[in-house]
């Protein structure tokens, strides 16, 4: 393989010029968000107090193109296009007649993804006059791409930061005070829910659910000069993460191949729609019929376990209702170290495309993400973060599949951010600390047991 | 600037075939490598317990040009070639009219250049069957690097990690094990050094002389099962990274620019001869005038501060005398966070080039390097390895002299990794825990007292 390419690249001329928006050839409308309060759909004027204009449009649009700013441009090409690999390596040491390959999306400056919506974000933000963003974060990807973001934007940014990882992850905190942030332990003195928790419980060491309450009271009652932020389910975030998915149609032609087959990771949906959805829509309108296959943990697994119904967006209680595959909000998934895939529920977009037929969805389970792992970093050098591990898995899965079936099986998948901050994970598997856990249906019945909310 | 276009990357059909070897085009050849016991020039037999005849050869070689292996180059396509960026938010930051381009050798999946000579010498050794490798490691960008070239050649990898830091940095450990290194805490209960030291000093927190000696030990006890590597100082290893300033040769001409200043940092010398080497040759026959500034930190300024004389490789007189700038090899500089720069000494090659005036040289002090990698981070998105920060803070004066005297200064600087592991330095700085050290010449003097020992 002397001559082999191994990695496609575009030019920057070719990063995309707009995000594709599903919305626009999904066979059946989403359904709308409730208000959680009077249960009637939300309008802009609800959301208004959280989100600029720009966004609340992008939210709610039809439109199939919406063009990407020039200045979010001229931020992506700090590290966009990224790369798109053959992972040959890997391919022999599976020795699968498939052709495997990954894009990259851990070259961006945080490291992951999510800097891709967090720079439209920042940007619309800043537009209509907005002088910083808050936010929760649990693992830290997130907080460091809005952190990040702000910063090329020279916005403020306040991050409240689930007060156990502030504690564990010290160094998630440093990298986001090094992009300017302000970085808060939640639960914290310095809001009315902060202060609900702690009056109930000082040592609480808090969760993403009470974060977010947090992080939306701070916005809330700036008066307009802060607005919320969030870093997957919504629409509009999903959306700006397709253009992972129209630079990888250009980068598998540039390949001369065309995928079979998608896998990403599921969490709150971000990652899977972004490689997925350009191709869904290839298939619908160009006569392709490539499998998309979303992988959730088997741990929180809500597209391959949960209900199809309305519930919170959040888990309190005081965000949206959106139908959606969930476990129900109350559900606490056990401890997984892929920390960006312990929501209960689901994107909207994705659920739908599910429901609709259009993607397929498997669950798996932590050790086998955590070998498969293992065996990619030690064939393509990439230690990758724990919630890309899933698609690792589910592609050795297809890979070994194609072995036994004999099919040249072309695979792609999202390798969403590399595990340079999720090295404790590493360790704990290689002590043999970490197990899998068998949900109990059980489990499940009763989380989703006050479903339907509406 | 909406069309502007901030990185240059060169298909992978650039990579370079071959290295440059500044052996060939040195005005005055480099002085003999002595034996620490006969104080005699080396030779091959002297070298051949710890290193393959391949790399010996390449040692002392006045080639111009080396191949690379096929094999290597096939590796090297995993993050090669490296992007070349123009980092125009930082210059808009800092309202110069320099340009300022920087190559970033932190994709590599080691996260630094140390990959590019772990890949040559794994596979050099792998060629002569040797089965393993024996190296140490303190900050543990090398350490990582060569587990990694070893998981690539499925060779064994055994690291010696300073036992402080293998204490203080367990992720550095987790990530060298992931690529299936064995580290051992130095000093051990393995060798004969570390039985020796751990016997004087049961409570020994390691150092990286020890280190060393206990690498050295393994492998020249092994009947040549397993060899040594180094990570920097030597010549093959310094040869092996002149891919860097190759590339951005051709990148530079991409951009359409060819740079008036070069600026890396220098602790054992690869990373600075890897970019700066290259251009040298250019200076030596091309009639260009490029000035290739070395920066090293206020604290362990071999090169600015240090003698020129005979000196021992290592701390503690095992390893081969070598003519350089030193501070002499009992010299223990302050804490430092830029831990990849606290070489006592400086590559041969590199010596001789500052010596012959081809090359400048400047000490920074710590809290400057760490203030220019916190306003690099916010401009171009990248927290920088300590080791880079000193570089950047090279690059802002360069900037800053060309804003005060108005001329349009092209600027290069190697971005040599990214600081992901670094994250309780810069926490320290945020914290305002770190200090300047104010290096009295008494303490130089002192060091140097017992040199030259030849």
């Amino acid at each position: 393989m002397s001559d082999a390419v191994v990695r496609f690249d575009l030019p920057q001329s070719e990063i995309p010029h707009s995000w594709y928006n599903i919305q626009a050839d999904l066979p059946r409308p989403l359904p709308p968000v409730l208000h959680p309060g009077t249960k009637q759909p939300v309008g802009p004027d609800d959301l208004a107090p959280l989100f600029p204009m720009a966004l609340i449009g992008q939210e709610v649009s039809r439109d199939r193109y919406i063009d990407i700013p020039e200045e979010v441009r001229e931020i992506y090409k700090l590290w966009r296009p990224t790369p798109l690999l053959r992972a040959r390596r890997l391919e022999k040491a599976l020795d699968t007649p498939a052709h495997i390959y990954y894009k990259y999306e851990g070259v961006s400056p945080s490291g992951s993804h999510k800097l891709n919506t967090a720079t439209a974000q920042a940007y619309y933000n800043k537009q209509e006059g907005v002088t910083g963003l808050t936010t929760e974060t649990g693992a830290g990807q997130w907080g460091t791409a809005i952190s990040q973001a702000c910063s090329f934007f020279g916005m403020e940014c306040f991050v409240y930061m689930v007060k156990i990882s502030y504690q564990q992850k010290p160094y998630r905190r440093a990298i986001m005070q090094v992009f300017g942030a302000s970085v808060t332990a939640s639960p914290s003195d310095t809001t009315n829910s902060g202060r609900s928790v702690l009056a109930r419980d000082p040592n609480s060491t808090g969760s993403l659910g009470i974060a977010i309450s947090e992080a939306v009271e701070a916005a809330a009652t700036s008066g307009g000069k802060y607005k919320y932020a969030l870093g997957s389910v919504l629409n509009h975030v999903l959306m700006h993460q397709t253009v992972i998915g129209q630079e990888c149609l250009k980068q598998m032609e540039l390949a001369g191949e065309y995928p079979d087959v998608i896998v990403a990771p599921a969490g709150g949906g971000s990652n899977f729609a972004g490689i997925g959805v350009p191709f869904v829509h290839q298939n619908l309108t160009n006569g392709k019929n490539t499998r998309i296959v979303a992988v959730e943990p088997s741990a929180c697994p809500s597209l391959t376990r949960g209900i199809y119904a309305y519930d919170f967006g959040d888990s309190v209680g005081v965000a949206p209702l959106v139908k959606m595959y969930t476990l129900g909000h109350n559900f606490v998934p056990a401890p997984l170290h892929a920390g960006g895939l312990r929501y209960h529920g689901m994107a909207s977009i994705v659920c739908e495309l599910y429901d609709q037929g259009l993607i397929e969805a498997r669950a798996i389970p932590q050790l086998e993400t955590f070998s498969a792992a293992m065996t990619f970093a030690r064939t393509e050098g990439i230690v990758p973060a724990p919630e890309a591990a899933h698609a690792i898995a589910g592609v050795i899965q297809e890979a070994n599949a194609a072995r036994e079936s004999g099919d040249k099986r072309v695979i792609l998948f999202n390798l969403c951010g590399h595990g340079h901050f999720d090295m404790s994970a590493y360790d704990a598997y290689l002590a043999g600390q970490l197990t899998d856990y068998d949900l109990p249906q059980e489990e499940i019945d009763a989380a989703v047991a006050a479903l339907p909310v509406v």
